[in-house]
This record gives C-alpha cells, structure tokens and sequence, in this order.
C-alpha cells in the first residue's frame, strides 16, 4: 500500500520478527531461515537427516495458566527427546504456534524458554507460521545421524538388557501434585521442575548410537513404550519393579502409597529407555557417565511378546492401564 | 504388558496405523517413515532443503463442520504452495493432527482427500502425530531446489514486470459465498472449489526457477503479498486494477458491486505472484503455458517502497486494508 501500514496489520509480522526471526545461534548450514515461503537449508552429505514433530495443546499437555516460559522450554524439549532417543545431533526446528491472542508478554517469555534451550542445542529455528485459535503448540525438529548409527526401535533382540536413564515417574508424581492428588513436601520443587522443564536426554542418545540396539524415550511411560520397542522388534521384555530408578520424591510417594503406577505408566519423564547388548555393558556405563547421567538395568528382551512386569516377590504382575493415550479418556 | 491390550489404549496407534503409514507414493528417500520416534530421510546431494510449515485451525482458516476430504486437500495443498513460491520439487511431508475426538469416518476421508493429493505431486506422509484437542492441523512439507533456481522473495529489481498467474480473488468470493454475502450463481460449485480445493502451482513455481527473479504464493491477497517481495527486496511495486486476471465469476461480481477488495486484498488464491526481466518476458509465456496455466502481467517493480494500485483512469488508489491479517479482527 501507499499509505503507512495500518498499525493491526503488522502485529502478527511483528510478533514473528521481533522474538522468532533469529532464535537459537548462528548455523552456516542454513542459507535462508524465517521470512520466506521457506526455509533453505544445506544438510550434511553422507548422514541420514532425522526428523520428528509433536504438538503440545492447552488441556491435554499443559494447563490453562501456564507459564509460558517453562511452556517454550518444553515444547522444544518434546522434541529433541524424540532427536536424541535416534541419535540425532540436532540441528534445526519449525514452530507452528496458535494462539487466542496476540499476548506480547506471554509470547516474549515463551520464545526466551525455548531460546535457552534451543541455544543450549545448538538448534535454529529455521520457519513456521503463527495463527489465531486455542492454544497449541507444533514443532517439527531436524537432526542428523550417520547410518549405522541411529537408534530405531525396532532393532532389540532377545538377551538384550533393558536400560533407563534418570529417575522414573517424576512427571506424573508432578502432575498429581500440580492437580492436588499429592503432596510432594520438601521435593515440590524438584517434581514441578521434573514435569515443567524436561530435559531431554540429547547427549546420551548421540553416544548410545552404534552402542545400544534399540531405543525409545519415555513418554507415555515405561510399560507403554517399551511395549513399543517390542511390538517394532517383534520381541518381548520384561522389567522388575525392584529395579525402577526412583528419585526421593518417588521413594516417597511409594513408601506411603503402595502405588506403582506412576513409575511404570506415567508419561512425561523424557528418559531413555533402551536396549543392550549384554557384552557392551561397561561401555554403555562409561558412555553414560560422560554424558552426565545414571543409567539402571531394569530388565531383559525375551522371545515371545509382550510387556512382563515383575513384582519384587517374583510374582508377574497384570496391568489394566500402559501408559498415557490421547483417545482413551 | 502380558495382558491383551485394552482396545481403547490402541486407538490412537489404530488410526494413525491405518489411515496415515502409507500415505502418498513410496520414494527410495525415504529410509523410515511413520512410527518411530523419529523419520529418517536420504535428502539428495547437492540440493538445498526447502520446507515450510502452515496451520489450518477450525473457526479461523476453516468451517465447524468443514468437509474432511476437502479439508484433507487444502491443507496439503497450502504448504505444498508455499513450496512452489520457492520453486521446489515436493517430497516429504509431516502432519501434525489435533482433533476433538476420534472419529474414525472423519479421518479416513480427511486422509483420503490428502493422500490423492500427496501421489499427485510424488510426496510422501513421512511423520508426525495425533493430539486430542479443537481441531487443528499444522503441516511441515519439504522439498527441494538446486542452489540458485530457489525463488526468493528478496530478489525482486526495478524494472521487472509483476506477474500472477490464473484468476485472483475467487476463493474470497467463494467465502462471501459460504457466509450467504454473495450469491456466485452459475459460478456457485466453481467458487467453492477455489476456495476448499486449492491447486498448488508446482510445476509453475519449479519452471520459474533460475527464470523469474522473486516470487511467494498470494495467501494474503496480491497488495500484502506483493509487499511482501516489496520489503524484502528494498523495492516498491505498482499494479493496474485494469490488468487484473479475473475469472467469469469474478466479472459478475465486479459488474454488480463495483468492490475491487477481493481481487486486491482477498487471501487464499494460492496463485504465484513473481517479478520478471522484460527481457525473459517470451520464455516466461512458454514456461506458464508448459506448467498449463495463463500467467497475466499487472504491473512493475520500482524503486522506492509500497505498493500502488492504479485504478483504470489512472489514479493511484489508497488501500486502508491491505490483506487478510490473522491478530487484525
């Protein structure tokens, strides 16, 4: 137009350009990013590119109210979760974000969570659009991983170990505590921190390629995904109750619950879960420590199907519930 | 778990399963699609990436209510628009879907009408996910373009002629249509399909490349597109409303209304606008007529900056709207 630019019609283009034009560092592998009908970019010869996309909505995954900031965090850290249970090297993301609103403040704290961390990755956002609706949040992640090395899960085989990293059931256990089903006491810190800000496990998975066999990370909680990882591979597994990592906040909750549910089909944990050839157990333990987390042997990939659960008496147990759904409520 | 699975815990695995695994052609690019964490993905040497990412949410880019067939075109459709402005060859595509519930008849034909389309243009259904929530869809689709055919919107020079091709304006009728604003008549079906079935311009866009100097695809009408080529080259343009490629419904009703905003300011063509050296104007004429599609020319790049529309006695016109803005109502 020849006139100046009605003031309404710029905000959504102001929005975009002012917090997401240049979020996350430099890369010189991106020859044009936000601004154009598309994104350019030049991917590495020789690596397979590996790529995933999840979407976070308003009363499913995260509650009316939200801080947007941990909101940026997690959004993207869904995401590289799923890059790192590959063993990808991250590298670039897409967001597609709906808003009822155009909220300056909420989408300044917002785009700074995901900055820190997408920094903290070495991930650029490279495109996306923004629109108008209820509140959801869809990003699409790149990485790469040399072929050979990735992990898929569908490569387990019976005799391997079954490894988680970190503590289980945190993210639910903060959940309950965040819904008034539980009171987490001096560790309410630690599990809102655990469901809020998830930290994906970018650096383990990345050592873990051409080491473990399969893997997967945790989502939807340990029964459910590991049932994954053996309906893919066509195996089964079994793990043993007495074996789940629990942090003190889980010890906690068990010691006066009794309840077992949150550690075997809570979602939200973002571990890995993974598998292991027996004779490269000490290499995975290094491998584990230098990328700065603790890693537990939870159980074996076995013949047959199926997901076993066993109790600490020896006992298998049933279970109604695998984990997390979207369409079962 | 050991137990069978409880049917409505495999819902959502169900419908992801049947209706999108093996959606579009298989390509040899592709080295695992849907149903691991991640994709994994071969892209060609030597060319760039390109790739996009569009959401269509319901209430904003779409009708409660909305035929899930059409809408399982259009929203391909759109992202594959976008790259064709940057003229790419489509290959892979990621969808993000959001719906209130599982119904399993609205899905199947939502994936029907995008898989038609995904084998028409050889692109594949590479990933993604299904979230509980209103009913939204947010795509990412790539492609790709050897370094130095790609279509920038920042490379528009003083002096090119501003093409676009086809007839604008009419998907804007067809929604005056559908909110009973305007009565197409005889034109009634031709409207509606422009507007719920968009036909992306590939082929138009991968001709363009290395032969036209800027282009993006008219989301937002031709005055806020155009300026979109304008700020991002440091240019102005001018257009002639008398030059401007309307189709017989678009005829009828300038004749009744004499209201040139649609045809100005009316989004969701999904045409190409581009700019062009007078000097390729015949090589341009025969790449619109291989691509099957008339291209106008309707006006020029200039130096300076705006956009100016030029009315038949050869007035410049004020414009207070400029285009459909997703945070202006």
């Amino acid at each position: 137009m020849s006139d100046a630019p009605h003031p309404m019609i710029q905000s959504e283009f102001d929005l975009i350009q002012t917090y997401f034009a240049a979020l996350g560092p430099h890369r010189e592998d991106v020859d044009l990013g936000v601004g154009d009908d598309c994104a350019l970019l030049r991917p590495p010869p020789n690596r397979l590119l590996a790529q995933t996309q999840d979407t976070l909505a308003e009363g499913v995954h995260f509650a009316v109210g939200a801080d947007p900031e941990a909101l940026g965090h997690k959004a993207l850290a869904v995401n590289l979760s799923d890059l790192a249970a590959m063993g990808a090297e991250p590298a670039w993301f897409s967001l597609g974000l709906t808003l009822p609103q155009a909220d300056t403040a909420w989408v300044a704290a917002f785009a700074h969570g995901m900055a820190v961390l997408a920094r903290a990755h070495g991930v650029r956002l490279v495109g996306g659009d923004t629109t108008r609706g209820p509140r959801s949040i869809s990003i699409h992640a790149q990485g790469f991983v040399a072929a050979g090395r990735e992990l898929r899960r569908s490569r387990a085989r019976p005799g391997d170990l079954v490894y988680v990293s970190g503590t289980l059931g945190d993210a639910a256990l903060g959940l309950m505590q965040q819904q008034g089903e539980w009171d987490g006491g001096a560790q309410h810190a630690a599990l809102a921190e655990r469901l809020h800000r998830p930290e994906p496990r970018v650096l383990l998975g990345r050592r873990l390629g051409g080491v473990a066999h399969a893997a997967i990370d945790l989502s939807d909680g340990l029964a459910a995904d590991l049932g994954h990882i053996c309906t893919a591979s066509g195996v089964g597994a079994r793990f043993e109750l007495g074996r789940l990592p629990l942090s003190a906040a889980g010890r906690a909750y068990l010691a006066v619950t009794g309840d077992w549910m949150p550690f075997i089909a809570g979602g939200d944990d973002y571990e890995l879960c993974f598998t292991l050839d027996p004779a490269l157990e000490r290499e995975a333990a290094a491998i584990c420590r230098a990328a700065g987390c603790v890693c537990r042997h939870v159980g074996e990939v076995v013949a047959g199907d199926g997901v076993h659960c066993i109790a600490p008496d020896g006992a298998e147990l049933s279970l109604a519930r695998g984990g997390y759904e979207h369409f079962s409520g």
